[in-house]
């Protein structure tokens, strides 16, 4: 069985047919990496509940966790305002990055101009 | 002035010469949208601490707010794991999505079967 035909009437998919999918753990709001979705991946997660990817380097399906055990239960996933972005809210099991971190986004921290942003009693 | 070239060297860009930019709310971890960025874009964010993306639709930097006063003051910018997704942590001004909508993601849930989740104590 395919993916619903109104949710599929609404995706806009990159030349590959995918659309990146923002992945955040439920509760604390914690960014924990980018991964992407075809058509058939986005199915497979609405309908089971585990998160599963398209495998852009290994040109394959990929339900989070079956190898490292570190599961992606899926709570609710929601398209953006043009339909060409996915934000996933999951439970994560363990880390989320193959690197043994937490999030994809611990380890590189860039430096930036911070002088622009105005004190709170301005906003 | 480029980008760092320290930075640059472990940006992985796509065939367009872009990397996706989750753009997050720094202090509720809300995700607000997602966005694109060359090496250009990413300087311009660095150096001025505005949030500055690659428009593809109109082919033109944007910087976020010039034109709807929604602007948005960078805290934090990191680069993942591969070097392929950035995470913009940001205060944002008013809304983010052009629809008037606080975060692109808030108008289409989509539905999940929530069966396979486990409860906290079996975690």
């Amino acid at each position: 069985m395919p993916l619903d035909a109104e949710i599929a009437a609404r995706l806009k998919r990159d030349d590959d047919g995918l659309v990146p999918a923002i992945v955040q753990q439920h509760d604390t709001g914690e960014v924990l990496m980018l991964a992407w979705m075809d058509d058939e991946a986005l199915h497979r997660t609405l309908t089971t509940g585990r998160a599963t990817y398209w495998s852009r380097s290994r040109q394959e399906y990929w339900v989070k966790g079956d190898t490292s055990g570190h599961v992606q239960y899926v709570r609710e996933v929601a398209l953006d305002c043009d339909g060409d972005t996915l934000l996933v809210r999951v439970e994560q099991v363990g880390a989320a990055c193959h690197t043994g971190d937490r999030t994809c986004f611990d380890a590189d921290r860039l430096r930036v101009v911070q002088g622009a942003a105005p004190e709170p009693a301005e906003r």
